[in-house]
This record gives structure tokens, C-alpha cells and sequence, in this order.
């Protein structure tokens, strides 16, 4: 990887792109991956780079969701695997719980290439590569699922997600948390919890509130839960862009 | 490349797509251009994939600048290259200028590629290929320009270009036209004239316009200059993608 100086500026961006850009080069990741990363790296810089407030709540909400679950699963895609595989790693030690790789460009290759990088940064449980079941309503190779992971859970976690996927997860009864930085995407909008974030920063968030949240009763996170609005949520992220653009641009005439 | 079709809600951008992921495997475009180009998908996306009021007013006072220029120039990139070639040299043609290519990671096989390309597509005077001296500010292999080209301009046309290149060439004393999805980015705020729209329509467009106003006293183009205002250009690009998130938001949620 190319050496950034943690002083410069954009830091964080240039590690995220640097991560992605060395995903693809190992193949974890497509060039598709790439376009994805520059989406993401904008919708970013029109939050700010911050985690605001309404992401602080979506995190947890989601915590609150996964310690709730009975059976929670995390899909881990690409992308995904390139930027966060130690911190997802982290996340599924925390719940004990398995990750389990699920791509859209499905290759046996690249699956196998994920689970071994997750398993090299220590994670103990990881299913994806002998699929057998599927995801009903999705197209074959997107639909592949795994039994004692996402196919049986109550709660899943899927983090830079479609909207094909999370309808599909949604119409078989489960509950989404989303992980999004388009608060205008289908996923952000059917998810149950969105926390539009950067994923960078957003897991290790999730991890550490599902490490605080692990010791409350469980009348403390059904009240979280219950006292959590999807929708406001997403109004709260696209009024945080819109003041964050106005602000920036006001900034940048004086 | 892969078959789009023009059905498709999203067809524009996915050809866009398709033309940069085609231009990294041709060579035009490095693994970076990609990531510029998910970038843009999301601006663009934010703007409504659509020439705005306050576009359309910079494309036209971008027009009238290149017609009342002594010596206009017009730099193309990777980016440029891969998306719009072809627009590119019937603009050349519409103002009878050459073409000169300039990449931010310069390497002499991928200038000498967009080169040829450029030809393939009918241009008749491609600069860039022995450059014969430096545009001062800026590091050596990013400064080099040719004399009789951008060196020598008054009137430069940098789509999708940096902030360094474009402050360097406004420190010689010439008017910048920039074409820029992201009207906070440096470029676009230093600017003279500032087009906050997708390459692919604003290139056709300013052909378009070029060709009209070519026929018109140099009085009225005088005019067009001296009503334009590039401030106010990008505040209302500000305002419209602050509308435009608004009102997709609200459209999502009934």
C-alpha cells in the first residue's frame, strides 16, 4: 500500500481508497467495487466525515437489535471484506456469532479469497463457501444463502447492501440493519435500522455499543428499539447533508 | 462492453460507467479514475442527472469565453478520454483548436493511447505527446505543456481537472473554464467559469452553444461575460442539489 501521512487532511478517505484499490488488486474486490467506493467517499465528504447524530442512534438501535436477536447473522460482501475485515471480525467475536460471504458478482474464487482473509484476521466461524439453500425472489448466484446463517436468522446485518437483497431478506420475515451512506437508497429506506455511515466508522461504533449495551437488561434495549424511528432517521441524514453543504459553501466565499 | 438497455432508469449513468471501467482495461484510465467516476455518479445523482438553470448559464458564458479568446486550449485526461473522445474533438472542431493531452499520473504509454484515440476519432491536432516545456507551480511530470497549446493559451477548458493545475494556470494570468460535478471542490470555486453538470451532456451542450453564438457580434458575447457570475453559478448549483435531496426524500417517504 501507498504511505499516507496521518497529518494530511483527508486521511481517513485515503486509507478507505487505498484499502478498496489493494482489495481489487488481490481480488476481494471488482472494479465495480471501485465506482462504489467513489460514491461512497462523496456521500461521506457531504456528511462532513463525521459520525452525526442520527448515525450515533441508528448504531444503537442496531445494537440494541442484534443483542435482541435470536439468531443474528452478518453478510460480509467485497467491498466490505477490503475495508473492514478485522473490524467485522471484531464485531462477530463480540456477538459470537459466524460472518457469512455473500457477494453480487458471486466468483467460488473470490468467496474463498474473503474467507480466508477473514479467517487469516481471526474470525473462527465463517460460512458462505458450500451454500445450501437460497434467498427466495433473487436471481441464482445473489440468492445462494447458507442454513445456520443468514437463511435461518432473525436479524441480519448487511453492510453496503442493495435493495434487491434487503427486500428479499425483509420479505422472508427477518429484520435488516443496514450499514448506507446514501440515506435516499432503497436499502436505507426498507431497512429496519439504516446507520447511514462510513463503514469505517460505524463498525468499530457498533461493536463497542454492543459490548456496553451486552450487560443492560433487555427491557433497556427493547426500550431503544421502541423509541427508534427508521424515517426520522433518514429525514435527520439528508437535513445533516443539506445544512453540511450550505455550511461548506458559505465557508468556502467568505 | 456489456449491452445496457436504453430502457434502463439509470441508463446514462451505467453507459458512463461502462465507458470508464472500458478505459482502464484500454489504458486510458487508471484504477483511481474510477473511483473519480463514482464520485461524479453520486453528484450527479444529487443533481438529478439533469443540466441545471445554473449549468445551462455556464455553459453558455463558457461558450462565449472560448469564442472571445485569442489562443483557447483544451486539456483532456484519462476521465475525459474514456467518457466523451469523441465530443471532445467535434468540440476542438466547432472552435478549430488542437487537443492537448495532460494526465494527472502521467505515463508516456497512456498519453500516446489517448492520443491515438483522440485520431481515431477525427481529431486532426493532438498536443501532449512532446511537450517542450513546464507550467510553473506545479510537480514535473504534472506541469509539462507544449507551446502553441495550453502553455501559450489565454482561454483553458479543464473538465474533471484538479485544484493545483487549475489555481497554477490561473497564477499565469489565464481564464479557466472548468467542468465539475462538485461545486465546493477547489476548482470549481477558482474557476472563471464553473459547469456543475455531467461531462457527457455539458460537452454536446457547449458545442451546441459554440456553434450558435459563433455567428453573433462579439459585442453580444462581451455581454454574456459581463452578466455571468460564477458565485452565484455555484450557489445555485448548491441550492439545486439541496432541493433536489430534499424533494427525492420526500417522494420516498409518502
Amino acid at each position: 500500500m501507498t504511505e499516507i501521512p496521518k497529518s494530511h487532511p483527508r486521511y481517513a478517505s485515503l486509507v478507505a481508497r487505498e484499502r478498496v484499490a489493494e482489495g481489487v488488486k488481490k481480488g476481494y474486490t471488482s472494479t465495480q467495487g471501485l465506482i462504489a467506493q467513489g460514491r461512497g467517499e462523496c456521500f461521506d465528504y457531504l456528511l462532513g466525515e463525521r459520525t452525526t447524530a442520527s448515525a450515533a442512534a441508528a448504531i444503537r438501535a442496531g445494537a440494541a437489535l442484534l443483542l435482541l436477536a435470536e439468531r443474528p447473522a452478518i453478510s460480509v460482501n467485497g467491498n466490505v471484506a477490503a475495508l473492514v475485515s478485522e473490524e467485522m471480525v471484531a464485531l462477530a467475536r463480540a456477538l459470537n456469532i459466524p460472518l457469512e460471504v455473500n457477494l453480487f458478482h458471486r466468483s467460488e474464487d473470490r468467496v474463498k479469497k474473503i474467507a480466508d482473509l477473514l479467517r487469516e484476521k481471526g474470525a473462527e466461524d465463517v460460512l458462505g463457501e458450500r451454500p445450501d439453500t437460497s434467498v427466495p425472489g433473487l436471481d441464482h448466484a445473489r440468492a445462494l444463502a447458507t442454513r445456520g446463517g443468514i437463511y435461518d436468522a432473525d436479524v441480519v446485518l448487511i453492510p453496503l447492501e442493495d435493495g434487491d437483497r434487503c427486500e428479499a431478506l425483509l420479505a422472508m420475515g427477518k429484520r435488516v440493519i443496514a450499514i448506507d451512506l446514501n440515506p435516499l437508497s432503497r436499502t436505507a429506506k426498507k431497512a429496519t435500522v439504516s446507520i447511514v455511515d462510513n463503514i469505517l466508522r460505524a463498525v468499530p461504533q457498533l461493536t463497542e455499543e454492543v459490548r456496553q449495551l451486552s450487560n443492560k437488561p433487555l427491557s433497556d434495549l427493547e426500550k431503544i428499539l421502541n423509541e427508534y424511528d427508521n424515517q426520522e432517521t433518514l429525514a435527520g441524514a439528508v437535513q445533516e447533508i443539506r445544512d453540511h453543504l450550505d455550511e461548506q459553501f458559505r465557508k468556502g466565499s467568505d
